[in-house]
Formats: C-alpha cells, structure tokens, sequence
C-alpha cells in the first residue's frame, strides 16, 4: 500500500468515483503532506468501506480524488451506545477516541448531577470522533448525540434497549446490585452508562435502580476512574455480546 | 472521611506508628495542602493497606503523621505481568496509569525492533505508578521492572507463567492464531505483552510463535492502538482469569 495518508469524507465511494476536495482538506493534502497527482490516500466515509484513490488534480484550494478499488469493507459496530459525562478534557477526547477503536455505534454525553460543566463542545467532539476513526484505521463513524441531561435521555428511552450501568459503588462489593461483570451481559441493542468523576449522586441511583432497562455491571474490586470504567465496560460488552466474540 | 491527601509513603503503617515527612512530602502537605495539625491523610505503603493518619508535627522541611486506623485492606493484584514496548510519551503514561488502576503485579517495559527509542526514564515512570496508586485509591504498588531488549526478557521466561500476546495481526482474522479473545485465559501466574504502534517485526513473531508459553490473544476485529490493546487484554484477563470473576 502506498498511500500515506487516512482520509475521512462526506461523500459517495465507489469504483471510479471521483471525489471532491475542498479548501483545508486540499491544503492538508497537496501542501502539508506534498501529494502530487498520482499519489494514493486512503478514503472512507463511514458507509462505503475504505477504497484507495489517487490524486486526479492538486489544486491551492481545491483538488479531485479518483477511487480505485476498495481496500476494506464496511465494518460497522454492534448497536450498542456509550453513554458518559463530560469528565476534564483530555480524558473525554480519550473516552471518545477509545469508544471509536472498541466499536460503538453512538456516543451519548450526558450532563448528570456532579458533572463538571464546562462547556460542551458537540463541533470539537465531532472533529475528535472523526479524527479517531481516520487514525485507528475504523471504517465507520459513530454517531455523536448532543449534550442532553441524563434523566432526560432515561425519559425517553427507547423500547428493547437494554443499559448497563458501570457503577463505581460497586467496586470492591460482591453479590446483591454487584453481578459479575461477564454474566447477564446481553447482545444489542445495548448500552452501557458511565458517570463523572465524583459519581452518580444519590437521587441519580435510586432513579437508575428504578428503571426496568437497567441493570447493574461491576468493573472487578478497584476504584477506576471514568475513563477507565467506560473502556472496561466497552471491552467487557464486546467480548461477551458483541462482535469481539 | 474528612481526609483530603492520599499518599504513599515507603515506611510501614499500623496503629498509632509516627510516619516522618521530608521536605518535598511536608511541602505539599503543609504548604500547598494547609494540613494543619489534627488534619487527616490518608497513607498507604503497597503492603499494609490504607491508613488513616493525622498530621503531628507540621514543620517546613518535615513533619509527623501518625497513623490512627485502617481504612482498607491491602488488595493485592492477581500475579499479572504487563510487558508492553513504550509508545509515545503520554500515551506510555496511560499504560502504566491504567494498568495500576485494573490491577497488575510487575510492569515490564520492553524495547522491540519497531519500539519508538525516546529514552526510557525510569525514575520518572516510577513517580508515574506511586501517582496513579494516589489518584486511584490503590493500596497496592506494582513493580516497574528496568526497560530490557524484549528478546532478552523471553530468554530469561520463567516456568509456568504463560505469555499471552496480543496480536494486532490477528484484528479481522478468526481461526489459525486468532483464538477468541476469552477462551484459553488461563489463571496466575501469566503476562501480556503488548507491541509498539509500529507492531511487532516478523523475526520478534517467528520468535513469540515459536515459544512454549505464549500464546496469541485476539482482541477483537478492530485494529486498537497499543495502549487501547494493552488495557483491554488486561480488562479480559482480569475478567476471565483474575480478580474481576
């Protein structure tokens, strides 16, 4: 393979299919990386899988792609959502950058009573998630929800969606709320829920304890940070339902 | 709980013992923290559990804690090894972060063909363990052995402890080497070893396939970044065969 470089785009893959570059993406590929007509990128689109293409015209400020032949197909995620707080900065991009390599369909940041509320930034998050995928070789793109408040997003949940909620409280606890974290695992469509750094408060437990669709994960006897427990729950759920089987 | 700090010091803990404080400890506590005398910390040494201690004597350049009660047991890991080749800087901080979170016994830095050579500083990854211990409310401290030549660590294997190798080439294969990620674990004493972002050479996988005790760990059909792999192999492992079950 000669091409150097992993595109994502928002437009139609196929054999023969030419595709069009606008100002930054032609000034990444022609200035920055040097690419001269001829030159092989890597594309994908979260639908089409990922194809080679080749430089067709290397423009200041714009420039045409030619698709080649698919590289990979589409590899699409179980259904399954992450649900998660904003935690400080670098460890949500982190939450977003892993939820893309493990393989989610939607990630959902939920606003809940201890998150610490700085603003939510859904346009840098999108970047973060599409720059993810580029990075890690995925050839779909998850979802990204905007900001909602967690009781809200409980509110309206959808029917035959099972939630698993990775519960810091249970660490170091074993039977009653604390089920091993492999049994009861069921296939999608799932999601998993993991709070801020300083927990769920007590309103928001007793809430989660009363939904029907919710049940309990425990993430082994240390205390995890977020981060932590949102990638444990994410490989843990994959290999016992999901397509890590 | 009214204690704020949570510290590790290197000398034993039991009731009423007087723990001293040099200058860089005292600093923190007395001049950043404001710990006045009566104030509560929190001490642990990897090997007597968590103490509740009060400050004694808060001077400049040294104080006194003495130690009042347990607050937790010492949780010891299951005999796990990580041996992981160092990626770029943060993200080798993050292996060895999550890994004292999820619990492993000894940290092997090792260097491979592809390793990315920035000199190993060990004396600051060692700070870099004690304060994820901190942060994460571990009692226990795990080893950080001095980095080695990996084919040098294999050399020297010792019996009856199994190797399991996650195996980046094995994302999107099934079959052959690819056994699924959960069958197969088998209880301590074992280690994972997980590659450089560049992957192992193929005179290293000739290597590893060729030896008695390793035996390759698929990690899903997605292709994970080095320290995305070394925390799920860690996260299946301690599920199936540690102190997750």
């Amino acid at each position: 393979m000669d091409a150097k470089v992993r595109l994502y785009v928002d437009q139609p893959l196929g054999r023969g299919q030419a595709v069009a570059v606008g100002p930054d993406q032609a000034n990444y590929l022609f200035a920055v990386m040097r690419l001269a007509p001829g030159a092989g990128v890597l594309l994908f689109n979260g639908r089409d899988g990922e194809w080679l293409a080749r430089v067709a015209d290397a423009g200041k400020r714009r420039g045409v792609l030619l698709c080649e032949a698919q590289t990979r197909p589409l590899l699409a995620p179980p259904d399954l959502w992450l649900l998660f707080a904003p935690v400080r900065k670098e460890r949500t991009q982190f939450i977003v950058e892993k939820a893309v390599e493990l393989g989610v369909a939607r990630l959902v940041p939920v606003t809940t009573r201890y998150t610490q509320s700085e603003r939510w930034r859904h346009d840098k998050h999108v970047a973060h998630v599409i720059e993810a995928a580029e990075q890690c070789g995925a050839t779909f793109v998850p979802d990204l929800a905007g900001v909602q408040p967690l009781a809200q997003v409980l509110k309206g949940w959808p029917d035959g969606r099972e939630l698993f909620w990775a519960d810091e409280a249970l660490a170091g606890q074993s039977g009653a709320m604390g089920s091993s974290a492999l049994t009861g695992v069921i296939a999608a469509p799932a999601a998993i829920l993991v709070g801020p750094e300083g927990g769920f408060s007590e309103e928001e437990k007793a809430l989660l304890r009363g939904l029907p669709f919710v049940r309990p994960m425990r993430l082994g006897p240390r205390i995890l940070r977020a981060e932590t427990a949102a990638v444990a729950a994410l490989v843990l759920w994959q290999a016992a339902a999901g397509d890590w089987r």
